[in-house]
């Protein structure tokens, strides 16, 4: 399984994904999910993947490919984000009906975002049919994979204007949320925070399993969890 | 759509349960999914269903007619939750096996809880197999329907050493993450309250969907996690 999230915020953009990949809780393995790339100046642009690791690498592989084969479609010579959707859902459509042919279920899906010089900087989830929607000032984050472990912080914390610090923190707290209730969805984490306007590489920050941050971070939140219900009203009983 | 979760701690039980069913998502109506039995002083116990409405609603009178015909095997007459849970899954089996019959989906799911004097307080899930689980001191939280949005907060909070009070406060928070995330599970929402040991009637209260508490409840949580967010330790991001 996988866990991947999306935030646009009005200050940029944030990605995280998970590592863990299964073919059965007997086969496990850590693969990246996540995949930055970009003209510094120009354009950049973020890629994860959840779903069938071959055809999601398949795609990974042939958006490579394309940019350095300067192909008529690349990323690298696409103008607008909703764009790069498209040709993103287009590969992996192909990707995919190559093996469906052989009679099995090879899907997966996609978020990728980023910004090019002259045009908005947006995200948008890939579907496996190939179709996408973005993300906007009402739904400013998007995920794939187990989603709902950490749908609802995201819920009650992300809007336009949550800062990316606070955003990325969010984020991070979305992703402990799923891996502790879900074993197949686990570290190492990545975390990228892109700064709309920069068109530079954002921040990234990789945390394995044990990693020191992660537990600090897990701790504080556990521990201002217990705070906040000194502050909460008190229920009124019905029969009080 | 359900979500019912019964949490089982030192003190004694919380149980909580939506209102929403639906055939459909043009056709949704309000029923109880919690019901309350006991003999002052003798026994108590909560059950609360998900699933096929007409299933559950079927054991359920089975339930009661078995308390006033003062059957052989009734509520009233098990010395043990174990054996309450038994008796739920053998009448959950019989009516689920009569429609199958006319080949559909019947299947529905129990949280059953309480305390006979003499025995052991607990909570059980019992499956639409019969089959049932306990809650532990490792697992101190049973969850049936939409189980996975109100998941999280119940694990970072509740452990067997959560006061009930507490316990309660988690259970409609972790209830308001799976409303804002599932249309189809919604208000009203029932609480209960069982002190262990008393054998009296817990604390109920119904909240309906204006209910002010909800509100209040809901807006300082909000600024809870928002003030949370301030006492973080800071990304230590790889580039830095």
């Amino acid at each position: 399984m996988t866990y991947c999230a999306a935030i646009s915020v009005n200050e940029g953009l944030v990605f995280i994904s998970d590592s863990r990949t299964n073919a059965g809780v007997d086969n496990i393995s850590t693969y990246s999910k996540m995949n930055a790339y970009g003209v510094p100046g120009e354009k950049q642009f973020v890629i994860c993947s959840a779903g069938n690791l071959a055809t999601s690498q398949a795609v990974i592989l042939q958006v490579e490919r394309d940019i350095e084969d300067n192909a008529e479609t690349s990323l690298y010579n696409i103008q607008r984000m909703s764009d790069v959707a498209r040709y993103i859902g287009d590969l992996l459509v192909n990707e995919q009906r190559a093996r469906e042919a052989k009679g099995a279920q090879f899907s997966a899906s996609f978020l990728v975002g980023g910004e090019v010089l002259g045009a908005r900087c947006r995200t948008f989830l890939v579907y496996p049919e190939g179709n996408f929607i973005a993300s906007s000032q009402q739904t400013p984050f998007l995920q794939i994979g187990e989603i709902k472990y950490g749908k609802p912080i995201l819920d009650r914390v992300i809007s336009d204007k949550t800062g990316l610090d606070e955003a990325a923190l969010c984020a991070l707290l979305s992703m402990d949320a799923t891996t502790r209730s879900n074993v197949t969805v686990g570290p190492p984490v990545e975390l990228y925070v892109y700064e709309k306007g920069s068109l530079q590489p954002g921040r990234y920050v990789c945390f394995d399993e044990d990693n020191e941050f992660l537990r600090l971070l897990r701790r504080a939140w556990n521990d201002s969890i217990s705070q906040a219900f000194q502050n909460m009203p008190k229920i009124p009983w019905s029969s009080e």
